[in-house]
Order: structure tokens, then C-alpha cells, then sequence
């Protein structure tokens, strides 16, 4: 029996508020209980250091009440990893984090540890990750990862940030929704667009959406739809 | 010498207007005394099938007085290739467009023929493809090609669809500027932000932006800037 336990959130800032503020009772209450939680800062978002990414993190995880170190601070990353309580893996770059764990070789024992109950939060591309592959990221492949299957945390792919059409726009580039109908023609996993605001938890095979937002479902050969925090997502779990 | 003659528009179609109509002028002086163009039609926007497409484009260059047939239409694409006057590679996703151009083995064949003197127009993805690399597209990776490296026809990359941040803007999503300069932590190359009704018209050596808006340049390590279609672009070749 898997024993995950993830926090998989769209976004780690909503506009008007600070950084984690929006989600930061649901953050208490997920690592209840833990002294010290592992940052991953691989995505690196603008192309900041690992140090000064850590630093953005661990000062909210201290005013939340929890102890933090950046992975990258670990001679042996993996072992840290092994030994680890709890993860939190921050916003940036989908393709440069991946690609920094396939290449430290940290796929693996995040996988199994996670279905061991070690603690899962993501944020962004930190959630992007967890889903079967990151062939659904916004991001800029900025860098070229030898593979895009991540950790398969869920048997489903995310779009963080997603982000509806603009009624308004001049702009001819695709829509987000166009993007992933496109994704749709060459991959068949379910796609769900998970709204700034919004967050799934994910415990064991139970999975909620929380925040006050409705998600996107996207099917392949299907109309997309909307599902409300209050319908039953146990189907994403069930593929 | 390189004989390269090349259109690299920033997109097929601007607010408000048909498919290629705001920049016909300059398609029809592009291609004169060509009488077919070879369409590549391999970037599929939205999935549809490459005849579907095919049928798009093909309408407007025979309403501009030129032939057209789909690169798929051929048996030897290759061939086709060594014996065309002219292509043009139509715009939707990078990613399925490049991946289709290296497991079709036509990269080399593109670039030697460009380098001869074969006229390439591209749009979107078709522009995208003109650079040195992919790593700066805006497109979804719906799939994975094994290199990000591109036609390599001009020694800089291209970020078509250019888009100013929007002061306005709730969403949390990096803005384009901020995607670049991710970029430039890995990358060393030049940068050029083609807006929406933009395009680069280069042959041999000599480059020049037209349309009526400026461009905007991305240098690793320096504060990004615009130029007009009156400046002098040849610093770019000359890399």
C-alpha cells in the first residue's frame, strides 16, 4: 500500500500576498508534526543561487515553526533524502529541476520514500514533477533533460498555473487549453489544470482539491471540464 | 559565402486580420519568380492533420500566385527538398516540428540547401527553428526531441511571439522577459524578442527587421533593449 502524503500546490504566491501566506494553515497542518523539512531549490527561479532560494523558504518555514536546510547544503544529497522526514520542492524552472535530480540520481529514492510516507510538498514546478511526465509544463526549456517522465508521484500529469483564456487578448499565441489538446494528440494521461489558489492533497489513495478554486480536467478525446473541492477526484487516482 | 535568403516572421496572424494578410507584401516580394512553394507543415497547430494544414496555407500562397504542396506529400521528402526553389515552414508546436525534421533526417538537407540559396520563410515555430536552438520557445514539450538544437540558419535564437509583461497582470506565471533571463543562466546566445506583426528578413550577411515595431534583445549579463527597424542589426550575423 502507498503510503504518499503530497501538498501538490499551483503556486507559491498569489497576487497581493507573500510568499506562502495564501496556503499557509494547510502548510502547518501538512508537516504537523515534523521538526525539519528538506528544501529542494534545484528549479532556481530567474536563475537565483541554491543559497538565496533556501533562504526565501527557510525564512517562511521558520515563522511557520519548522526547521529547514537546502539539499544542495548535504555532501550526500541522497542520503539526506533517506534519512528526511519531509520535502519541499520550490518553483522555477520545470526542466532545470528535473534535470538536476535525474543527473544527482535522486529520482529514485524520492519515489520510494514518498511511498514510504516521507512528507511531499511541491509548489509550481515543484508540483509539476510529481505527475507521470513534465510534457505539460509552462516552462522554458531553457535546459534539455535526457527524459521528461518525472516522478510519477500520481498517475496523472499537472499544469500548474493554469490559466484560463483571456476573452480580451490580441495575443495569437496558443491558449493554454489549446497547448494541452495538442498534448492530448500525442499522450493520453489526464491533464489537470490546477488554478493559482488552488492546491491537491494527496493521502495514500485519497485525493482532495482545496482552496477556493475549481480545477480543469482535460481528457483525452474529451470536452474539458470543471470539478469543485467538494467533487470526488478518487478517478485520478484510479488510471 | 552563404546565400541564405531568409523571412523569419513572428507570427502567421495578428489580431484582427487573415492568415498571412498583414505581411502579403512582403511574402510575394519574398518569393518572386518562384512558382511552388514547398510547405512543412509538421508543426500541427492544435493536432489537425498535416493536409488539413496543408489546405490552410495552400490557400493563401495560390491567392498570392504561388503553388504549394506539403513536404508529406512526397515520397522522398528529402528529395523534395534538394529539388525545391522555396519552403515554407508553417507555425503550431516547436518541439513536434523539430522532432519530425530529425527523425525525418532533413536538418542537414535544410541547412545545406538555405546555405545555397534555398529560400526559407518560417512562422512561430517555423521562425523558432531558423535559430540556433529551440531552448527559447514558448511551447509546450508535448514532445521530447532528442536535441534542442535547431537549423542553426542564423547564429542567434529567436523568441517569437514576443510579449511585453502586462503591468495589469494577477497571474503569477513568469513574464517572457523573466523566462529569458533563466535563459541566459545556461545559455550564452543572443536573444531576439520578435513581436507580433515583426519579422527578420536576412540575405547572405545583411539582416534587417521589418513591420512596424521594434524588437527586443536579450544579451547574457546585460539589461535587455529595444531596437527599431532603422537600426543596424548586423551585429548579430556577426557572432
Amino acid at each position: 500500500m502507498n503510503q504518499r502524503n503530497l501538498l501538490i500546490v499551483s503556486t507559491s504566491t498569489v497576487h497581493g500576498k507573500g510568499y506562502l501566506a495564501y496556503c499557509e494553515d494547510a502548510i502547518k497542518s501538512f508537516f504537523d508534526g515534523i521538526e525539519e523539512v528538506i528544501f529542494i531549490p534545484f528549479a532556481r527561479p530567474g536563475g537565483i543561487s541554491h543559497d538565496e532560494y533556501t533562504s526565501v523558504a527557510k525564512t517562511k518555514f521558520n515563522e511557520l515553526g519548522f526547521k529547514m536546510r537546502g539539499l544542495h547544503e548535504f555532501d550526500n544529497p541522497k542520503k539526506a533524502l533517506e534519512e528526511a522526514k519531509a520535502i519541499f520542492t520550490g518553483g522555477g524552472n520545470t526542466f532545470v529541476l528535473l534535470d538536476q535530480l535525474i543527473n544527482q540520481g535522486l529520482i529514485d529514492v524520492i519515489q520510494s520514500k514518498v511511498s514510504e510516507g516521507l512528507r511531499y510538498m511541491g509548489t509550481s514546478a515543484g508540483s509539476n514533477i510529481t505527475g507521470l511526465t513534465i510534457n505539460t509544463t509552462n516552462d522554458m526549456p531553457i535546459v534539455h533533460p535526457k527524459t521528461l517522465n518525472a516522478l510519477a508521484l500520481v498517475p496523472f500529469n499537472l499544469n500548474p498555473h493554469y490559466l484560463d483564456p483571456d476573452p480580451n487578448s490580441k495575443h495569437m499565441g496558443e491558449t493554454r487549453e489549446t497547448r494541452i489538446k495538442e498534448f492530448h494528440a500525442y499522450n493520453d494521461q489526464i491533464v489537470v489544470g490546477l488554478r493559482e489558489g488552488s492546491w491537491l492533497h494527496v493521502s495514500g489513495n485519497k485525493i482532495t482539491l482545496e482552496g477556493p478554486l475549481s480545477a480543469r480536467i482535460f481528457e483525452k478525446d474529451k470536452t474539458p471540464y470543471e470539478l469543485q473541492p467538494s467533487d470526488d477526484f478518487t478517478f485520478l487516482m484510479e488510471q
